[in-house]
Order: structure tokens, then C-alpha cells, then sequence
């Protein structure tokens, strides 16, 4: 692991998942390093980013990007070294983010890669707190959220790479900040690393009345990117003219189908009818891409000064994807899930 | 009917509905006619609005406005002359906009009173087009549906006094509109008075087929104030990016209890998401206050230049008043509903 290799190993979507996805659906390839053609870099990948969002890849049903096709290698954001180079202008040992998925090599003719320089500080980030997650933290929460001192915001997934962001720029912007975790540890941890003013276990029986009680002013913010039962216990607490961004619900990626009950639409129509609620769904680089170097320069400030806490988990070798994505669905992730592909080069 | 009486005769909340209103959740009362004390001014009604908020006030459940106590009068809009005056502001035989409720008598400090002149054109106008209705349309369409040339609208209630000016407002801004009614004579004053490009009939057995036609290019606004059937109908054929402006949620106002069935609200919640909606509540007075002069000028404006219709259903007296707001509220109403609960005087 690690170590240069005389093949590309890759791992494919070997069948479609049914409700959760189990490690049969991929499948490790062993093919050909592939040869840049004139005009072309070779990138051997260091790190590989691993989020929720692939699961809607792995299925064919309709969504705001095309399925990966069987076969085919499961998409993901990257961070490569420039192999081998026939393209003017990038040069071997140069480090760059990709969008190359779930391999060891990969071609590109430059076009999609962004530079990231010849010796990095901390180039992992550019898949989390400087990249996808960190900026859909930021736009979510700033323009849609709209925080104010003294607001309410209540942020589920607290210690993802999402969910942490939200609720430290929270806190800067003078909200009091309710974070919802799985687990006693990621909970401890958001309260004393990240400062949120509480955080509450999920798995906890009373979990709706913990909540209830730490809202005792109601909720002014909801940043959704769980849904299901987090999303129940939020609904009747939301205050008048309270804000929803939503870019995730991680809760139900893994659904079969829809789940009986009570018809709660009619509940959460009614609830935006009365309380006045804007609730907005995004897709962050369709809908804020032109805003991309605002949040970079922002965000590189705020860690730069300490502001922000940033926690990586980072998992060893290509072959560990497929089992640590099962684990992150399941919410098993603690921090920003990258698998490291393989080791820098000197 | 409609001439001076010595009593005051008034509509009062005999008891809370259970599910859909009937005759004896109502009481007339006959008491005393007030005196206005220094200051004050007596009211005569002319006009009382009936409206489905009203169904709202006569439950106790929580909602954005204190419920009607039992025994009180019932709330509601009215377009009034000043038939004594003790306040130096007011003179007896001006007409004024008012909130005195479901009575022909009422006393006023002249502090909550919108003055409509000595000889208005059309009175009963101040309680529908230029009024709460037509201000409900204008801002929820133009401010949170942002309609462009092409969108397509669809616009439930199509022939009521919200349903009527968002429709042409939009067929004003280049939209295709189409409109959705109860009825064949609605569907056919929909396309023929206010020019929409079609209104479908949702008592049709095949009312989902029809508007999936109707609407080849999805949907970018729906202008939600009925909810039910028609919002399922919709839900699946929004485009990326379509805005919900909720005003009213009229199909739900008589249930007891939410429907069974699959859950929605998961559905909901997935295609805000993947299709980066936005959804906003709002309660046109509290949101909308300070922009009530931009609308009235441009209102009047469509009005006087015969670019907007608007279409009134007069009811004779105010003992009609509770079987016509029962009606109101299974869609039987073909215009604003108003109750003419006196004549004018010259």
C-alpha cells in the first residue's frame, strides 16, 4: 500500500446497491497505468475524498448528476501528483485537485485541475474545509441561513466536515449553536473543540425532549443535511420566519422506500405556511461556483487564525474505500472521511 | 335587509368546528347599537370579506393570530361608512377600510381605519384586488416566485381573488400560466376573461395526466395556496430551481386529523434538494407591510389601464354569512366573496 505499483488499481461500481450499500457492489480492478497522450498529465492520486453524495451515484434513479455506470469507476474528488507530464503547464511532483474517482492513476488534459502547488501545507483540505464540504458549509449557512447574533441554529451531523464548519461560523457570527451527533465522544467533541454551546446524541431515547429543552427559544436555523428523524424532532420547534438550508439527507440515501406513517408533508407545509419558513435546497457549485474565491480567501483567513477546527479521519489505502463509505452512511465517520491512496513523492 | 335597524346584529363564534364548519358553529345575536364615546366613531358595514383564514380564527390550535373567543364576534374585513362621528378626523358618510368583523354596528378610535373617500368607485375593491388578496398575489408572486418570460406558472384556485391576479400577473410578466379550478365554467373563465393558457378541472379523474401534459417543461412556480392533491400533482414535475411561494393551505383547513398513506414529506424533502427548490412561507401584513404603497400604485395602475380583471361574488346579508364562508371553503365561491351586509347611504 502506498508504494508505486506497475498496475493502476481501481475500484469499480461492480452492481447497483438495494437499501444500503454492502462490499459486493464494488469491485478492485487491477488494468494498465494508462500512458498521457501529448497535451496530457499522468496523476497518481494521494488522497481520495469519500461523501454521502456518492450514494446517489451508485443509483440510476433521477438526480442532479448522471449515475456512474456499471463497470465503470466510482467518482470522487482527488488529490493527485502530477505523475508524469506531457502538458506544458503542469510539471511532474506538482500537486493538484482532481475530480479523478476511485483510482491510483489517472489521465487528465488539464483542464479540470485545479493547483494546489509544489509543496502543499496541508493538501487533504482542499477535499474538505478548503473544498466541496467547507464551501457548502459556507454558502449554505451565510447566504441561505442568513445567521444573526443571538439566533438559534441547530446544525445535525455536528462533526462531519459540513456540519463542524456550520456550526464554528455559527458561533462567529454570535448564534447559539446546537449541534446532533451520533455518539457520546463526536458530541464531547463538538462542544469542547468546536465551542458549539451543546450537542446531543441522537441515539439518546429522550433525544426529541433533550432537544426541546436546549431550544427553549425555539429554532431560527436548521441546517439540514440528515433529514428523517433529526428533521421530526426539529419541525415543531422552528420559530417564525426560520430558515432551512438543505444539502443533504443523508438519513434516507440509503431508503428503499418511502417510510409509512402520519402524513407529515402536510404537518411541514403547514409549518411553512404559519411560521413563514423559506426552506431552499442547493447544489453548491451549480448554484454558488461564482462565489467560490469569496469563501476560499475567507476561509483560509479563518484558519490561518485559528478560528476554525478542522478534523480529518484518514483511512489507509484504495482498497478500504468501499467499507469505509458503508461506515460513513451509517454516520461511523468521525470527521472528514479521506482515503489515502498512496504516499507523496519527495 | 340592508336597511337601518335598531338593533346591531351580529355573527358571534357559537361553538369550535370539528372538521368542516356547520350553520351551528355560528350565532346570530341582536344587542344594542354602541355609542361612540369622545373620540370614537360608529360604523356601519357595508361590505364584510369572507376569506379562508377565517377557518384559522375559529380554532384555538396554535397558529400566527389568537383564535376568536367563543361568544365573541367573528374577525373579518370590512368596508364600512362612518355613520356617527365624535372623532375630528372622521365625518359621518365616509367611506372606510376596517377589520370590524362579522356585525353591521361597530365602534372605532379611528386609529385602525383606512380612509376610502366620500364617493369610492368600487368600495368593495379594498377587501379583494386591492386589498389583502390582490396584495397577497402581487408580493408572493413577484417577490418570491420571481417570475421570468417562458416559466411556467401554475396557479391553484385559479378563479379566486388570490388565484385570479397571480395568474395575470403572470401571463403580465411573459409566463405560460396555467391555472387549476374546481369546475368547468371556473376552468373556462380562467382562458377565456383572464387569458390564462389553460385551467384544468381537479375534479377530473385524470386531473395528474392532464396538468403532466399541460406542463412539458416542468414546472418554475407554483403559486401554493390550496395544498392537497394538487401540490402531489406538482411535486413531481418541478423543475431545477422552481420557487413555492405558500400563502394559504386552504384544502387542509377542515382536516382533523393528517392523512394516512406513504410519507411525503421524505419525497418532499428529496426533491427540495436535488432540485435546489425554494420554498417560502408568508403572511402578507407581517412580511409584506411596508410595501403596501408600491402595490396599491401599481394595482391601480393594471386596474385603471383594464390590463388585470377581477371578479366579485356579492352575497346579500350578513345572516348569508356563515353557509357562504362554509361554502368558501369547499371551493363553491366563483370570485371574492363578499357580504353586502347593508346599503349604502347617500
Amino acid at each position: 500500500m502506498g508504494q508505486v505499483t506497475e498496475k493502476n488499481r481501481r475500484i469499480v461500481l461492480a452492481s447497483r446497491p438495494v437499501g444500503a450499500p454492502t462490499p459486493d457492489n464494488f469491485r478492485l480492478d487491477e488494468v494498465a497505468i494508462p500512458v498521457p497522450a501529448a497535451g496530457e498529465v499522468l496523476l497518481r492520486t494521494i488522497y481520495l475524498s469519500l461523501d454521502p453524495y456518492m450514494r446517489g451515484r451508485m443509483s440510476d434513479a433521477p438526480s442532479y448528476a448522471p449515475p456512474v455506470a456499471i463497470d465503470a469507476v466510482m467518482v470522487g474528488g482527488t488529490v493527485c501528483q502530477v505523475a508524469e507530464s506531457r502538458n506544458a503547464d503542469f510539471e511532474a511532483g506538482e500537486w493538484v485537485l482532481s475530480y479523478s474517482g476511485w483510482q491510483l492513476y489517472a489521465i487528465s488534459d488539464g483542464s479540470q485541475l485545479t493547483r494546489l502547488g509544489k509543496n502543499p501545507a496541508r493538501p487533504s483540505c482542499a477535499l474538505g474545509i478548503m473544498g466541496m464540504p467547507g464551501f457548502t458549509a459556507y454558502m449554505g449557512l451565510l447566504d441561505i441561513g442568513q445567521p444573526k447574533a443571538g439566533d438559534t441554529l441547530v446544525v445535525a451531523a455536528a462533526t462531519g466536515p459540513v456540519g463542524a464548519t456550520v456550526g464554528q461560523l455559527g458561533k462567529l457570527k454570535g448564534c447559539r449553536v446546537i449541534g446532533v451527533a451520533g455518539g457520546v465522544e463526536k458530541c464531547a467533541y463538538a462542544q469542547e473543540t468546536l465551542g458549539f454551546d451543546a450537542c446531543l446524541n441522537h441515539k439518546d431515547g429522550d433525544f426529541t425532549d433533550q432537544l426541546r429543552q436546549a431550544c427553549a427559544e425555539g429554532i431560527d436555523i436548521y441546517y439540514e443535511n440528515v433529514g428523517g428523524k433529526v428533521f421530526d424532532a426539529v419541525l415543531p420547534l422552528l420559530n417564525v420566519g426560520a430558515r432551512i438550508p438543505v444539502c443533504g439527507l443523508v438519513s434516507r440515501y440509503n431508503a428503499t422506500k418511502l417510510p409509512d406513517g402520519p402524513d407529515r408533508l402536510s404537518l411541514l407545509m403547514g409549518t411553512i405556511l404559519v411560521k413563514r419558513i423559506k426552506v431552499q435546497g442547493f447544489i453548491i457549485f451549480d448554484d454558488y461556483g461564482h462565489r467560490y474565491d469569496e469563501f476560499a480567501q475567507e476561509m483560509a483567513k479563518l484558519l490561518h487564525a485559528g478560528k476554525i477546527h478542522y478534523r480529518e479521519q484518514l483511512v489507509d489505502g484504495l482498497e478500504s474505500a468501499p467499507e469505509a463509505f458503508i461506515g460513513l452512511l451509517q454516520g461511523e465517520n468521525f470527521g472528514k472521511l479521506v482515503i489515502k491512496v498512496s504516499d507523496a513523492q519527495e
